[in-house]
């Protein structure tokens, strides 16, 4: 069986953390100048793993494999979030470079054919997951078109500037996989608690967001007397306050809201606000919770637009994505390398966080492995994982590869 | 009596709106370059007019009349809130301009002493009334060590850019002056809708402020359960729904309060926030009221803070200002103008606004004086007011400083 190099492994992901580095974290987002640098190194990285690599036209980077026979595809996404992790997508991403070597290394397993990826913009700068899709064939000329970043630069502008604008769109040939590994840290909890080394995913929760929009009247914070005032910062707080109280009547056990983007305008103490906009996000692993989340809303927004004040309006602020299944069979193999490599300590869990392979198990069977965060911290400059559990986890990656593949 | 020149005094208002305009409105905050070249223009001005005029240390202009005897300050604030109307502040100025031209042009009122000045910063981008409170002594250099805007500029840093730092800062001789005259618009819709040409401002409502802070923890918006949540922004709308519920219970008939700024952050829609911020400013006739505001909030932040989640401090943002009475002997000069210029069309008024005449009140007699606005609508680009109308608040501005100095 192949054997990864672990130091080969952490200097890697080390190095990929110098692009972009702040802190112990990483601002990298999608086709910023520290981006599209991290994925011409990475490309330079799977050509000197033997593979033939491509930066595609929406900055995937994909390393094809020049051996025959049904390939795997396994990585994960380099880009950040505006404050990210230094392991979040780039664990993967280098887990999938590793793996082709390890399996090249070994003589048993260097006639299987592994692809290599990191996918584009997994952390919605544009649009979330928009290279997944775009290899998928999900990524449509109407997502696209309006598609801009929170400060308003337009996604052809940001295509533009990275010099993309010419390149090719890879989309995968469903023929040539039989199906897409990816490993991540876990961004929760839940195995470090329980003292466990891995996490095979049984399912990836679906998600939902609204953005909600409050058109009031600016005017004067000191002559305008309450009772006329069209207050778009007072529609945002009592939504926003009735959301918090509400869901929970409607949620699941694991259900999670957030209202993270709020912004008031003009923004200025002494001035009464005419627009507001908020942004909504959800997630359950069960359809009709999220069916249930938009009608809460819905009749919330009702409720205070029958008050007068500012006028509320709602649109989905991104795709509702429906909660994903990882393949049986692959899962499998995933279990019986970790029980190989931990013993016992490993198990099986729901993905609280989305994924890329949430988009391409719509394409081709997909399944996830996770591995332990440090006090479950993710998406901030802290988060970090242990040495060992890092190299643990791509040596239960590259063993779960090849015995597919060996099938 | 002094005749003001009408065409004269709209010319100049009309030229100083020029000075930063966007669309109807006007961007002149205080120091940015268009503020100084305002300030550099009105100088010009006042020196045409015969006055003796300096810009001094913070931005304030003040032109003095070279004449003998104790004289009258004319005069209001020439920079705007960040998208501000072309005559909130700028009026008052050009009436102290042009009153100090019509008693020059005419024999009988030629001898009397009216110093016009142009205040700074009155819309709090630094510190609200910054430049009458200097020009009155109360600017402390405590008040001024730390004072930054919105976006983390520095007053200092301002202050040298504008080329100040080293500009002696005047402070009025109160044995100079009777008091103090400021023309302004209502700002609110209550002349225009009775049909009136002037009010008579009658007492200045108090305001005080509160900057609240949510400190939570950042993390990843779809692992993190909700149960273990420091959600910045969920403290943030509950805090702010309860303000806007509570108050009302303990407000007086023309209390207003605003909460106009809010940030989260990071800001994104996947991000459960870490930080958050809120600026709170409320208003009233009487100190009673907005202690009873200041206990509310205190009361409402105990209450949230006791459920757990991101943790709520409170600071004052602003110093408080106590409601200020309006000299009664000014008002029955401007009472006597008003009359006789339109009849019965005036009335007595307070103002739900402040005003810099709030901070001289509590160095020497003050007075104010509104004119209608169109819609009531301010701190906005649409504001505005009928030629008429402002040539009439000038004239009897003009009439009211002639009687008040001949007694």
């Amino acid at each position: 069986m192949p054997k990864i190099n672990a130091d080969r492994l952490l200097a890697d992901l080390r190095h990929l953390r110098s692009i972009g580095a702040v802190d112990n974290g990483v601002v990298r987002p999608a086709f910023s100048e520290e981006d599209m640098e991290a994925r011409r190194w990475l490309k330079a990285q799977y050509e000197a793993a033997g593979l033939e690599a491509t930066i595609d036209g929406v900055g995937n980077v994909l390393g094809r494999s020049p051996n025959a026979g049904t390939a795997l595809l396994i990585g994960s996404h380099s880009d950040t979030q505006p404050t990210g992790g230094w392991l979040d997508g780039a664990l993967g991403v280098v887990y999938g470079l590793e793996v082709t070597r390890a399996l090249r290394e070994d003589p048993e397993t260097r006639h299987l054919a592994v692809d290599a990826v990191s996918l584009q913009d997994e952390e919605s700068r544009f649009f979330g997951c928009m290279g997944s899709r775009s290899l998928c064939g999900f990524f449509t000329p109407e997502m696209e078109a309006d598609a801009q970043d929170k400060d308003g630069v337009l996604l052809s502008d940001a295509l533009r500037d990275a010099g993309l604008r010419d390149a090719p769109r890879i989309q995968l040939d469903r023929e040539r996989y039989l199906g897409f590994l990816e490993a991540h840290i876990e961004q929760g909890p839940h195995l470090e608690e329980d003292g466990l080394g891995i996490g095979v995913v049984t399912s990836i929760v679906g998600l939902g967001g609204l953005r909600l929009k409050f058109d009031g009247q600016q005017n004067h914070a000191g002559t305008t007397m309450m009772a006329i005032r069209k207050d778009a910062s007072a529609a945002l707080y009592a939504l926003a306050n009735a959301i918090n109280e509400e869901f929970p009547k409607v949620a699941g056990e694991r259900s999670v809201w957030t209202m993270g983007r709020a912004v008031i305008e003009p923004g200025a103490a002494s001035i009464v606000p005419g627009y507001a906009e908020l942004d909504l996000q959800y997630r359950d692993k069960s359809t009709e919770v999220l069916d249930a989340f938009e009608a809460t809303v819905s009749r919330l927004i009702d409720e205070i637009n029958a008050r007068g004040g500012a006028k509320i309006t709602s649109e989905p602020a991104r795709v509702r994505v429906a909660p994903a299944h990882m393949d049986e069979g692959f899962r499998r193999h995933l279990a019986v390398a970790a029980q190989k490599n931990t013993g016992e300590m490993w198990t099986e869990m729901p993905s609280g966080a989305f994924h890329d392979a949430g988009v391409i198990s719509e394409f081709m069977p997909c399944a996830m492995l996770f591995i332990p965060s440090i006090g479950g911290i993710s998406h901030d400059f802290a988060e970090d994982s242990h040495d060992d559990d890092i190299a643990l986890g791509c040596q239960v990656l590259a063993d779960a590869a090849a015995s597919i593949l060996g099938e």
